[in-house]
């Protein structure tokens, strides 16, 4: 039997609770990457700064193009990025950063970057470029910006019988932390500031 | 009647016409963003700027995933890009920029930009970054670095009863004339660093 209220809405016993729950920033369900989208959108709509993700790379094969409507792609596959997902410009810096969540509790595992990604950061950090990766750890809700040149270093040690990851004590030292907040979500142009100032 | 030579290969007589023809700087059929991705390379390989085209924005809406094999998308849509083709970093310069072709002799319509890439632009400008378009008129192979402010000039100006085209001679006074080179094709950097200077 459904419960109708006076006003005719349905009784939602779910709905309640759902409202009473805290706000818990950077909830399940929304990736980094929406959460990064987001951060980057506020921060274009008030002038902050000018970051973009870059669209996916795809692989074209087919393309039909039916008379008096768009072409449709009929076959493409995913390729591999050659570059990290986001740039873009803030106060006259160049700003190049890739976003990688791990499950892991104890350590940032290397494998999430592809090696023409650390690559491509090491050429931008060359020209001057602020460079780094924005980990989060999802169990914990944790977010680091950690530089690429840190990366670096953790990078080069696992091809000379270092550590296939870098430990969570190591990122919350060497990083900054980036506690989600309102408006942005991620204000990972904080730390930016600090790359700046150090 | 089709030839074949003992060989088994069908006999193309337009081969070697095409072998022996020689090499013309910014030569037909090759299109201004080849040019501009080779000399990108060029400026990547010799550690002279770090600029990459990003890939073309597709609005994916169906993927299969066959075992065992890689994901393929079955259908799919050109979307409209956001940002310009091209930005990168330059001497911790953030360098942005769009290339357009034109075949009038006379002048270059404005309708080769849309509305989102210009407001990119601006938003860039703001920001500090280095911005411009890079304009080829193919009829006579002639190519110029025109900076995204004199661009806005313009732009603005169609919206209160201006023309709807940059007059050729405007743009070979305001703009800077890159010539076509062995290596990088198209030196654009040498603008930059013009553009840097002033």
């Amino acid at each position: 039997m459904t419960i109708k209220y006076p006003n005719g809405n349905h009784y939602q016993p779910h709905l309640k609770s759902k409202i009473s729950r805290p706000i818990i920033y950077g909830k399940r369900g929304m990736s980094l990457e929406d959460e990064v989208n987001k951060s980057n959108q506020y921060y274009l709509e008030n002038q902050i700064a000018v970051v973009h993700k870059k669209p996916t790379p795809i692989r074209i094969v087919k393309v039909n193009y039916p008379k008096r409507s768009a072409a449709v792609i009929k076959e493409a596959y995913f390729d591999h990025a050659s570059t990290t997902d986001y740039n873009g410009v803030y106060k006259g810096y160049y700003i190049d950063f890739d976003a990688k969540e791990t499950k892991s509790l104890t350590a940032f595992p290397l494998r999430n970057f592809h090696k023409h990604q650390v690559e491509h950061m090491r050429q931008c950090v060359r020209q001057g470029g602020i460079c780094f990766a924005l980990i989060k750890f999802v169990k914990t809700n944790e977010i680091f910006v950690f530089k690429a040149s840190d990366l670096f270093y953790f990078w080069d040690q696992q091809n000379h019988g270092g550590r296939k990851s870098i430990p969570k004590p190591i990122v919350e030292k060497l990083g900054y932390q980036i506690h989600y907040h309102f408006q942005p979500l991620i204000p990972y142009i904080n730390a930016v500031n600090q790359i700046i100032q150090s």
